[in-house]
Order: C-alpha cells, then structure tokens, then sequence
C-alpha cells in the first residue's frame, strides 16, 4: 500500500525532535509539507505560512499532524477538519475543556478522525503495570515529576503565559498514564498550586486525589519545574496484595519489589504514529480527555501561592 | 395522579428561601422528608441526619432534590443514584469537571433521571431574547453581573474556601443565560481574576470570550462581589441589525431600544420543578454542562492578581 500523505502543521522543538524523524522512518506515512509561520521546511519539501495555504495547493493531502502550541490548535483543528482533513494533535490538545469538548464534537458530525495523542501512554512498562494493578488493585499511587523547564522548554516564554501550563506541561504527560492504569475513575480532592510572583502559569503543584472506592487508596502527585539534577519521572505504586511497582523514565523502566522486570528505549512516537494508521484503517477517533480534565480541575479547585519570581 | 414525593437533602439558605416553599404549593410534588446534618425539618416531617438513613427508612421516596454546596454534590449524586432515585441537583453542579462528567455518565448507565438545574434560564424574558437573537444574530454582548457577597452569602464563608466559585457563584448564573441565548458555541479567550489576598476564590473577574465566527462579534463579561449600591445583573446585546437589547434583573425585563417589551416577577423555581416533572414523564436526563466547562476554562487559562483582603 503507498505511503499516506501527512502535513506537519507547526515546526518547533516537538517537531523537529520527535514528529518529523519518525515520519521519516515511518512505512506507513510519507511527509508531503510543513506549515510554519517562520517558514521552517524538512527534506526541501514544500513549506506553507498558513494552512489554509496548503489546503488550497495540495488538496491530495488528507492528514495533518498538529505541533503547534496548544492556544492556537482549537482553530487549526476546526479548519483541518472543515477542509475534510484527518488530525492528529500533540499534548496537551487545548486549553480549555470548552474546547476540547467543541472538536471532539465538531469531528463526529463530519466523521473525521482525530487522534489525541498522549506520547508517555506509549511504553510497553505501561501497558504490564496496568495488568498487574487490574489483577491486584491499588493500595496507594505516589506521583513524583520534576524536570528542569530550562533544559526542557529553554527560552520558550510561551509555558508561562496564560494557557501555557507552566509545570502541568511536563505533569499532563504523569496524568496521561495515571488515567491509563487506575482501575477505577479518579477526582482531584484538593491541590496546591506555586506560581512564580512573576509568572501566569504555576512552577509546583501538589494534588491529592479522591476515588470514591470503598479502601480509600491514597493517591497523590508532587510536580516541580526546577529539578536541575536530572529528571525524576516515577510513579510508586502498592498494590492490594503488598506488592510495590516504581515506574520509572516516565514509563520506560518498570520495577516490582525493587527488581527491573521490563525496561526499554523511547519508542513512544513510533507507537502514535502506528496508533494513528490504525485509527485511519479503522475509521475512528480516540480522544482521552480524562488527563486535561484532571489538570483542569487541578487549576478550578487549588489553593493558589505566589513564590519567587522565575528568570531563565 | 398523586403527587411524587421528594425528599430535600442539604436544608440551607438556598432550600428555605425557594425549593421548601415550591415543593410546598407544588400540584407535582409533595415533600416526604428532609436530610440534614444540622438536623433542620420542614412542617414536621421527618429528618434524617444522612442520605443513606433516608433511603433505608423511606424507600418509597423516589426522588432526591441536592441543595446542598457544591463540594460534597458528587459524593450525594452518586450514592442517590446507585440507590436507584431520580435526582435533582442544585447549582453549580460540581467543583470539577471530572465529576460532573462521572455523574453523568453514572445516570447514563443506571437509567436514572438526572436533571441539572441554571435557575437563570427559567424566565420568559430570556426566552424572548433568545428568539430576537436567533432571527437577527449578536454583533456584541457585554455582561455586567454585579451584588453584594455580604447580602446574598452572609457569612458563608464556604465561597471563599477553594472550590466555593467566589463570585463565579453568581456568575455562573449569567453564564447558564449567557450559553442558552447565544447561536453559537463560545469559548474563553482570556480572563482577569483578582482575589482578596487573604481568600481562594476570586471576588471579580473580567473576561473575554471568542466564538470563531466569522464576523468577530465582542463578547465579554465582567463580574463583581463587592457591589452594595443593589444588583446589577444585565445583558446589553447588540444584535446583527443594530438593536439594542438589554435583559435586566438577571433575566426578568428585556428591553428593546430602551422600551421595555417584556417585564416579569420570579417564577424561577416553579419553572424548574415544571422541567422536573416533565422530564420524569419523559424519563430524560437534562444536565447543561457548558456553564461549568466555562467557568472552568477561566481558572484554567485566566490570569490571577491579588487585592485587598476580605472581612465580613
């Protein structure tokens, strides 16, 4: 079968690290353009500024992969799906639920696919501790995210405007495996949120959760931006029957009682881009709103603080 | 046909002043008991300390009506349905989005009757408004919802704990109206919140909201706590052919180029126990999750700036 025709819409750090090298070595998709409004090419394809550009001059071109930051993508998302587009869209998918609801919405009356991609639900050391906590339940789930916002996002003021997330950047990606492997719903029960005096967007948040479940799990998540002594991206986990599970490398190394029983490299992208053929063979949608939901409420409930101002 | 009995959980300001006193002159309903922690009765008829001691002595009770704060609404909703009543649910829903969502789906899936209730929508006034806007479509929309904390939440010091909306709680109210006479969908564009630097929740917010239409039309809405002049609760529209509406009141008097087409007194609660028992004829779910979502966007994405502290 030929390759399917894709467009990258929005060619940042995201892009260029992880979207456009793996289309290249995909045996299902083939780059057909960029759109970038700084005029960012790849291979000496062709570039739009606008894509309503690259609608009007290669109609053949059915799927977009949308890059950009997430303020701007509930108005490329409606003018893809208008123009008769399949779309895939980075994480997080918008900035309000009003939004995200409105797309999802907008996809199914025009029978369009639109794919939600959540990057760290994509590790094989996810699926098996899932397996494990739907056979022994939980007891208690303690998420721990800290990562540098300098090396991770240098100079890109965008993550402290309002809309930008700030430290729930890098924490959607812990909640997008805390929904994928709990076995039953979760709510915030309260949070803290940090925010820098001279920044929108919080730097630390703190959250405890609630499930509604009769053996009342504990279950918390601790996000910081300035961990500067490498990444911390761990979930530890007791199971109903005693055991402990750290997941660790944000899904790439999973542990039981201290002992590696899975451990792998970074084949997340590859895993959405073979996730999104299949969405396009089957004729369906998957859109997982249950982590922006989650982040959301973190921001409508939480108890706000002011902390020192943050400068790069 | 005999009256349907419901039981009152949650007998504060909002049950006293309107839901006691519609149930009692109601043809529809007839109220069989309440439920209270403060153990607060109506016209001799039994208390019950908890929800669960209800349903264990008065199964032939049916329908729940939910009036308590917002904060324990999910935990209510949930253990009334799984009790197999109809429920009834005060504003606003939920503190989060995740939970209004959960019920929702829980209604869904046992088959109950879950009704929403945006006493705001329930005037003849906002339906007349809705009618002229959808035959001349809005080219502005400025909201100005304005009243005092200290006369409408003496002493409730709940809407100023995290969760308790602050001035979103009557806000929410113009957003209920504001979501059912517009033609279109509209989204947050961005949103000011200042709090008092000693409380979680904001006493004013402005906000601008986007639609994606193609004519651009201003909307925006501006709300404040600290208003002791008397209510201010008015939508100025200005429609695609130039009039001039304005709805008054919080809904009550709709004018027309200044003269007044439409003036009414509070049927608000009588209107919403008429959608009830409509809805359980039908045996329809109505839950309007947009005033929420909206509200919701604007902690998420709305900038946060300090004032004055608050005392009662």
């Amino acid at each position: 079968m030929a390759k399917r025709k894709i467009a990258v819409i929005g060619v940042g750090k995201i892009a260029q690290d992880q979207h456009l090298p793996v289309i290249d070595a995909s045996d299902d998709f083939e780059l057909a353009a960029t759109v970038s409004s700084r005029g960012v090419g790849h291979n000496g394809l062709p570039v739009f500024r606008t894509a309503a550009e690259l609608y009007a001059a290669m109609p053949e071109v059915g799927l977009v992969s949308i890059c950009t930051p997430p303020g701007v993508r509930h108005t490329l998302v409606r003018e893809a799906l208008d123009a008769g587009k399949d779309v895939m869209m980075e994480k997080p998918p918008t900035t309000t639920i009003s939004e995200l609801d409105d797309i999802v919405a907008h996809a199914a009356r025009l029978d369009r696919v639109l794919f939600q991609t959540w990057h760290s639900q994509y590790n094989a050391a996810v699926d098996q501790a899932q397996r494990i906590i739907a056979e022994q339940n939980v007891k208690s789930v303690r998420i721990d995210w800290r990562e540098s916002v300098r090396k991770w996002h240098p100079g890109q003021d965008w993550v402290w405007e309002p809309g930008g997330f700030g430290v729930c950047d890098p924490g959607i990606n812990a909640f997008s495996i805390f929904t994928k492997i709990m076995p039953f719903p979760v709510f915030v029960e309260s949070a803290k949120l940090t925010f820098p005096a001279n920044r929108q967007t919080p730097v630390d948040v703190e959250t405890r959760f609630k499930s509604g479940q009769p053996h009342q799990p504990e279950l918390s998540a601790g996000f910081n931006w300035l961990e500067e002594s490498g990444e911390v991206w761990t979930f530890t986990i007791v199971t109903g029957t005693g055991d402990e599970l750290k997941l660790e490398r944000g899904g790439r190394t999973l542990r039981v009682n201290g002992e590696i029983v899975l451990e792998h490299g970074d084949r997340e992208y590859a895993g959405i881009y073979d996730r999104f053929a299949d969405l396009l063979d089957a004729r369906e949608s998957d859109v997982d709103a249950a982590p922006l939901r989650l982040m959301s409420d973190i921001f409508f409930l939480g108890v706000r603080e002011n902390g020192p101002d943050f400068e790069w």
